[in-house]
């Protein structure tokens, strides 16, 4: 039995993986593809490496009818996306992969995005999409925000340690190393091969990183009271993978059992 | 006893390498750089890795005084560089980097570079600057046009076939793979890191390269007739260097002794 | 309706690729794994982006029963190959990604591999995998050869053109730029990051490399007659990938028309 | 006044660069040149970026004579090194770039490379030759030990700022990446392009680099009392170049003063 499902955003770089991953999906199946610019193009034509697969044309969200969907995957622009959420039918489950659900406080959401949030009811219903930790609310969620790389890389190593109480929760150093696809396509002089292969640097150093946000909202919720991490982001002259160096104070012992069960 | 010179440009990639190398240089010695940008600043300033030499400062073009300057290097963009070099005091020497000065007529200028020479009567004296076959004509020029990187790479190996009269000179193919930076620093998506890391695709395929330009007047000349190869360049996911395969027809023993000797 | 399939030397670089891709395939399904120095390990215990997948522990070949098993996949190293598969039981399909099966000529096989076949008649027997050409003959093959990487690449290019009959057979030149997987795990200093990066290389120039045996073969049954082409692979610093420019001489509609058909 | 230096190990990845280095050097001029396995070779035949340069053969160090030499750089392996030091002339000065003399303590020593040291005298002379903080003890000194790169790296950023008492010496963390050229020529799994380029990954974690050894050393004695850090070296696919990302506790006003002055 398939799900149908719709990938808003389709022809960037995050909906073509995205269309990579679910055309071999044991239950989903690719019903409406949308991108504003390349409506009327095949996925083939825009990306070559997709053109064996059956893929429906990119459309326009508006001439899109979700007539048989039942899942919608939004690889939208941040802001973008809420505002294109907001309207959708409601019968449909959305996975959204910006960053507009990432924050549930809207006064955080404004301190790190720079302007109010244009849909804050939803805001307040999203389900932060960690699944290994939030399994559950995401079964039941009409809306999942899907996390920050970098967000998801660091808690995956800190949550377990937090959780069990087997670490300081002030003196924790999260040192990230990424591949730099995930600053997308921009023509920034930063990212030209010639600039970035043979280096490496860290980029918004200092507390500047927007994934600062989620990391902050998400272990203050787990401790129940407001901690604050340190997080330097590193560009490596890599495409893909992030590894996260992390440096915490605890008992050796204690800090092996926790990541181990 | 040194002498003095002046980098016109000095603030680009190909300005910033000749000042490093200049630095160096036993006679050589940099009396002035122009940058129009960044006018004002140290190189140390635009380049780190050039901080700890003792450079002038930035200037514009129009400030500098070109009293005890005996020699000008030219770093300016195609087409700037011609106006520039037509209003330089007659006592300078200058070599031009640009490709304003490799092709000597200006019918073929015209159909390469897809406008009139600003400076048809310097095009005439300048002289094809690839030391290896022209040394005498250099020491005595006034205006020495830098050749084109793929233009020099594939030179070396095809001219001394072609003056020993071993190969036939209707059947040579050369296939050239090029680093990154070649390209400058212009923001295209190709030369993304992404986009490019892990990859090689030929550009310019099909006789569009504006350096078949100067494979075609130089190999006429040689052969005193005209002469047309196959050329395409890649693009390589690497910084630096160039390498030229080349295939020719002819006599394995008379090529290897023509290289060899 | 699933098919069993068995992949033999699971745990080298081609045998785990071939392991993703069948984890996902429709109908196959794996029965068995076998890989020499690390039989009793599991495949996530070799390749770490496996160990999601629910796969049978690697094994000794010689403690595999073939029962239930209708395909086997040959990953092991040329030579041992031959050897491997001529013990096979009668009822198993047989693919072999070696070079032991890829000419059908004793004579050719001893002149590119220096050793007699060990398995003459399995030799004779075998279907020359490429598929786009051989369609018919391998779905009727009990064994059917994996093509060189290479001679994939080259082929794809040129036989269209050779059976259309618009290009001269006698003027083909292939220059190849391969990335690095392809040589493998071997300890190698041209194969080290510091050796490879930032720079490229040919190698087996001058009609050494083995996949010219498999162009020389094809291309002469197509042709009817015997054909040469020059072949020079190169070494580029990615680790994927194969790019064939292919130079040839022929009317270009009619090269044109060829390929789009 | 040019002074005759002998790079010893000029075969190696250190020492040419090191003659690399000395070939423009205003003062020091190359008299002698050894490499053990390839004595009777030039170095443009080791190493074709070298040809131009006029240089010595490659001797054997016993076949050397040192009339005329007043400096040897040491370019060879760790613990040979201290060996041939301990043999050369008196009158001779010696650069070491092993990490033979950088320990001063022959317990540390025996701790961190395993053996006791077979110069113990000559280890208690060495000058640790990190110039930004030895220049006078370097002037002086007969031999100088080059530091280890990662040790430069972190000392540059820590050391202002624990002589200045500007932050806790026992909270100091560093996460270090380095370029792989580093790991020499060894031909390790690790090092294959296939392996590294696209990944990062740490080594020697939890304390285990021999670098550390020199942290422990140079901080402690900064501060007169035992210092030891957090220090976790990663390798980068890129091939030079280190960065060292420093996280300390204190003022960020007064670290801010600490390294600007």
């Amino acid at each position: 039995m398939s799900r149908k499902v719709a990938v808003l955003g389709a022809s960037g770089y995050t909906g073509a993986e995205l269309v990579r991953l679910i055309a071999t999906h044991p239950i989903l199946e690719i019903g409406a593809l949308t991108g504003e610019r390349k409506a009327g193009m095949t996925m083939g034509e825009v990306f070559p490496h997709l053109a064996p697969l059956p893929l429906p044309r990119l459309e326009r969200i508006e001439d899109l009818s979700f007539e048989g969907i039942e899942l919608v995957f939004c690889a939208l622009p941040h802001a973008t996306s809420q505002a294109v959420i907001a309207g959708l039918p409601a019968h449909l489950r959305i996975v959204d992969l910006s960053a507009d659900f990432r924050l549930r406080d809207p006064a955080e959401y404004l301190k790190w995005y720079g302007q109010p949030h244009a849909a804050p009811e939803l805001q307040a219903q999203a389900v932060y999409g960690l699944t290994e930790f939030y399994r559950n609310d995401i079964e039941a969620a009409r809306l999942v925000a899907g996390t920050g790389c970098n967000a998801a890389a660091g808690q995956y190593g800190i949550r377990p340690l937090l959780e069990a109480g087997v670490i300081d929760p002030d003196r924790i150093v999260i040192d990230l190393k990424a591949g730099v696809s995930g600053a997308g396509r921009a023509l920034r002089e930063n990212l030209l091969h010639a600039e970035l292969s043979e280096g490496t640097h860290p980029y918004a150093a200092g507390g500047a990183h927007r994934h600062l946000g989620e990391f902050d909202q998400e272990f203050s919720r787990v401790m129940g009271r407001p901690v604050r991490v340190q997080f330097t982001p590193h560009l490596l002259p890599m495409n893909r993978g992030i590894l996260a160096t992390i440096y915490v104070e605890g008992d050796p012992q204690a800090v092996h059992r926790a990541l181990a069960q």
